[in-house]
């Protein structure tokens, strides 16, 4: 367990951002809020460089790290939860409010790292990405108008994540499975069931199966329970 | 009293904004949240053009009013809060965090309209414009970086404005798997590690992997799909 202050376990995850100015207005708030660890996945460069080296560009900015993929900027995260604006889009996955989620959250970060996703300005987070995802979050926005600014969204799920509360004590929980192990646990069954003959089309297989995954809320020590599993059937259906 | 539903009620006032963008975002954040009415205190009339004439500049921009001074602005308002950032400036009114704040704000508007006024990006509200309130808010930002952008801060306003208090309902939780269809899963996942060779003698492993499936908490459907997939597996083990 890490002993960085609650805040700095959080990681805010930005997939895809387009807009320099939505990229500064992430880390302003984030500095604003006390948040210091920001991720960036696959960046448009030209804007990431651009909202790097404007005048008054933040310590978070600075300090704030490249993935080319989702899997790799959550590896180290215990908890993942992807926002979404819900909208049209039929979601496979639990959504929470904020209200709700933030208390998660911070029960989490008492005890591992979080990672809060944001996705691109026009379509938000894909599908394949929020598969990474234990569950989502959605600001509760009016059905005329759910989509938000992305700068603003981020002040607001950060926002709702310092506010006072009620002091939300619950019973310690078994350390949570980091992501990276999750994923593997996800990998290694997918080509299980290759192998095994599993119909439908192994790329939305996948995603099924990352899903199936997070909803197990797995601890640090069942995921390797599974991972023992998983590896002795692959090397029994890998052997013919 | 005016019949308005309760959030019409509630005006919106930017005072001296100077950045197009940012009243942009403001008018924005109201569409999300559901507030209508936005005053417009002598703002710089191109920033204010540029954001009326902005490509989806939404209703909220085309009804906003145009007043010279605060005083008109919150004429009709029966309690007028200002915000602010605080900082080192003294004031002369009482500070409300805007968890606090946003209660009292909610139980005037049964009763009558608020106006909440946003200062300019640069200084925030004069002293002479905060006279007019009757007292003043604040977002909980740290205190080494308390000046936040001006559309995340009317987010964050309204946001606190519509959020559910501690009447926040659960997240419905998907119907649980019966206990046979989980022993069914036990026995299957127990027979696949068994024609698997995984280590240990299969009474003390079948026990293990009963309890293993407990822990996942599995819902009904998550159950459906982890029998689809123990029974491919058991199918390609036994095969030979």
């Amino acid at each position: 367990m890490p002993a960085e202050p609650e805040l700095d376990r959080a990681r805010v995850v930005l997939v895809n951002s387009r807009n320099p100015l939505n990229i500064g207005a992430a880390a302003r708030a984030m500095s604003n809020f006390g948040f210091t660890k920001l991720r960036v996945v696959n960046a448009y460069a030209p804007a990431y460089r651009e909202a790097r080296s404007a005048v008054g560009a933040s310590e978070v900015l600075a300090n704030a790290e490249e993935f080319a993929h989702v899997a790799e900027a959550v590896a180290d995260c215990t908890l993942v939860v992807g926002t979404t604006a819900v909208g049209n889009r039929k979601l496979q996955q639990e959504v929470k409010r904020t209200e709700q989620g933030a208390l998660q959250i911070r029960k989490a970060l008492r005890a591992g790292r979080v990672a809060l996703l944001f996705g691109s300005e026009r379509v938000g987070l894909s599908n394949e990405e929020m598969s990474h995802c234990h569950w989502l979050m959605r600001i509760p926005t009016r059905k005329e108008h759910i989509s938000m600014n992305l700068g603003q969204a981020v002040a607001v799920c950060l926002y709702e994540l310092v506010r006072k509360g009620r002091s939300a004590s619950a019973p310690e929980k078994r350390p949570a499975a980091p992501g990276r192990d999750l994923e593997r646990f996800s990998e290694i069954l997918s080509d299980v069931l290759r192998k095994s003959g599993y119909p439908g089309p192994p790329a939305s297989n996948e995603q099924k199966i990352r899903r199936l995954i997070r909803r197990m809320k797995l601890s640090a020590e069942d995921s390797e329970i599974w991972m023992g599993i998983v590896r002795q059937i692959l090397w029994k259906v890998g052997k013919e």
